[in-house]
């Protein structure tokens, strides 16, 4: 008996994409629950079933395998349901819920331990006020679900503005919650691999340059970090991979700060369950990529070197701009590659639209500041179709 | 406009599937003429066609962006109809000659100055009499056409042992040709890539170990090599694309031995104008893989850096032994996870069945000998279920 392995992903995006690109390696068969046939994944990959993964019957119907996903979307009561039916789930509802609200994972956090800023749930324009005194105005106001690429967060300059923010919200039915604004110097991001059976590997600690909410680049291994705060970072990652529960890839942002006697510490931002955006560099820079790592994890099977093959490797993120160009997306990409033998272009097969993760690109080298600018300046011409 | 590129590939085995895995990152849409749904490369890719490459209107009816290869058996003048529609193929009708037919290679390359062992073609038991006297009996009897994995290899002992040999061949109509028998010292393999508008570029050398005719592990680049020939041998690879017109990957299959002064010398075995087996190691040891490179190549983009990632790198492959054994391959492969985290496993999706390449793996390292330990230790392991 050979029968071939099977997982299934809920989500069409990229991140179901790049691991369909790693399953075909590895001879697992890769299901996928796609919205849409011409779907980022759904393009590429021929084991899909068409559905809606909040609609328990195509979940039912697609699950094979071992379940898992491209996002964080789908309902617990779904998830807990399949599990019922005695399908694996990975992660299983009672880690990701942590990745799901943001409430939930900060008191989590606060339980075992971890460094998070001082936060609290807002119900009522009061309890924002309240919050407003206790941290003096240094507010960070989230939506504790549904946030993505910095939508779902906003910094009130006033008390005023605040209020005036959270009765409008809490009028809509958002779930909020307040967080200290931490004044950090930059983010990183530590993401681990954990199996459901305990063996967990970190990757090396990776700075993760953001714009307006969105990640732009990621540089791995982070530039100039303490070597004792980059151990803890990666301890930390293990640490909160172990007492969620989580199995496969988990991302967690953290904030780099400092604190009074002006050393370098850190606090956690927030957690992704599956492959994430920071970790993309991987696929190029190291021994094992995050979705081949993602796909083993979830499968119990053993982990993966995760030896970088390169002193650095930056990923710059391709975001769409106001506009496309006219000079058509394979131009450009053909463009890049005479200019720079060594880029590593990704696309997702989206079309173009202001601020959407249409692709990245990898570039390992030497220098972090010679790499990161070949990075950045073929990713600004995927997106412009100009030279910086 | 940002219409998806299109490569179509005619043939629907591992390097097509392997073709793919980069296809998806790339951006590129793969449309693929596939025998069966679920044969290696069907399995996996979304926009597949079922059909015949014998047959001129499957060719048509699939055709779609460049055109190119998984296999060299689509027959000549179905190649120059589609041209003559108006179709870009890759590698073109005149080059793909040179790697379906070894006669006509033989005398291309002689043509152009390239080394190759003394040769014939043989249409009678008289033809092979006299090849035989020419070589002083160091005969290897070759099918010109249609050969694969040392099928269509003899090594006839005695000038009866040719003369029966040639009479039962020629009677059931296989196209002959003898050569000298080359006393090698080993193989190696040079693989280049080559675009229409020009640009080449040669990966470095590597060692290809056969066993009975067939790829067993190759190793890159290859150990102990003269760096005087190891030039020599990347000059001849891209004088070959060059002189051939070849577009898209070109492996050269290389004889290495020993002068009447001692001095290691090359002679060519064979061409192969796709993604060869000698270069399955790039996937994993080196910037750009041949199969990212091949679909650089056939669509005329900028071809990508090839230096390699680790100071060398092993492939072995897996081939099917006697039997199957019964613990399931996903099994298999997990054990092997558990011993080698290094070890990149490739698996093609294919049956167990003797002698047939059903896998591959990948490992990177400092040393030849420990890398290469690691990577047979994991290969026999695949197959047999039993650690070396
Ligand atoms: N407490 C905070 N203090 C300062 N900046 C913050 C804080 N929380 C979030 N941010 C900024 O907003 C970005 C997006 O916030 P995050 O909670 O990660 O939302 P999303 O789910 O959209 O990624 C962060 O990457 C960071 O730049
Ligand atoms: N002229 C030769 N002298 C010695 N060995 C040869 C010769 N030609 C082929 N061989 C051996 O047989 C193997 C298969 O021959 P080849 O022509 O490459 O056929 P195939 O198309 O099956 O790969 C070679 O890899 C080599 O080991
Ligand atoms: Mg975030
Ligand atoms: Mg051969």
């Amino acid at each position: 008996m050979n029968a071939t392995p099977t997982v299934t992903v809920i989500g069409d995006g990229q991140l179901a994409r790049m691991m369909h690109t790693e399953a075909i390696e590895l001879g697992v068969n890769l299901r996928l629950l796609a919205g849409a046939r011409d779907s980022s994944a759904g393009q590429v990959i021929a084991d899909v079933v068409l559905g809606d993964y909040r609609n328990l019957d195509d979940l039912r119907k697609v699950a094979e395998g071992v379940v898992t996903f491209d996002h964080e979307h789908v309902p617990t009561e779904h998830l807990h349901a399949l599990i019922d039916d005695g399908i694996a789930v990975h992660p299983g509802p009672e880690a990701l819920v942590n990745a799901q609200d943001k409430l939930v994972m900060r008191e989590k956090l606060q339980e075992i331990g971890a460094p998070v800023p001082p936060f609290a749930g807002i119900q009522s324009v009061a309890d924002a006020d309240a919050f407003w005194d206790s941290v003096d105005g240094e507010v960070c106001l989230k939506a504790t679900r549904g946030g993505y690429d910095g939508h779902g967060v906003w910094f009130p300059k006033s008390k005023e503005e605040l209020e005036g923010l959270v009765e409008k919200l809490l009028g809509e039915n958002v779930p909020l919650m307040g967080e200290q604004k931490v004044p950090f110097v930059r983010e990183l991001s530590a993401l681990v691999a954990r199996r459901p059976s305990g063996e967990v590997r970190p990757w090396r600690v990776v700075e993760s340059v953001q714009r307006d909410g969105i990640c732009v680049e990621a540089i791995a291994p982070a530039p100039g970090m303490d070597a004792g705060l980059a151990d803890y970072c990666q301890s930390l990652a293990v640490k909160i991979a172990d007492e969620l529960g989580v199995t496969g890839v988990l991302a967690v942002e953290l904030f780099e700060y400092l604190d009074e006697d002006g050393m370098p510490q850190v606090a956690v931002n927030e957690l992704a369950m599956r492959p994430h955006n920071t970790g993309h560099w991987t696929q190029d820079g190291c021994v094992t990529s995050q979705f081949e790592q993602h796909l083993r994890a979830v499968q119990d099977w053993p982990l993966g070197d995760v030896d970088q093959t390169a002193p650095v490797t930056v990923m710059a993120n391709v975001l769409g701009g106001d506009e496309d160009p006219e000079l058509p997306m394979a131009q450009r990409v053909r463009e890049v590659m005479e200019r720079y033998p060594q880029v590593k272009v990704h696309l997702y097969g989206k079309t173009y639209r202001a601020g959407r993760k249409i692709g990245h690109v990898n570039v390992s080298g030497q220098s972090v500041v010679k790499t990161r600018e070949i990075a950045r300046s073929a990713a600004h011409f995927l997106v412009t179709a100009q030279w910086l």
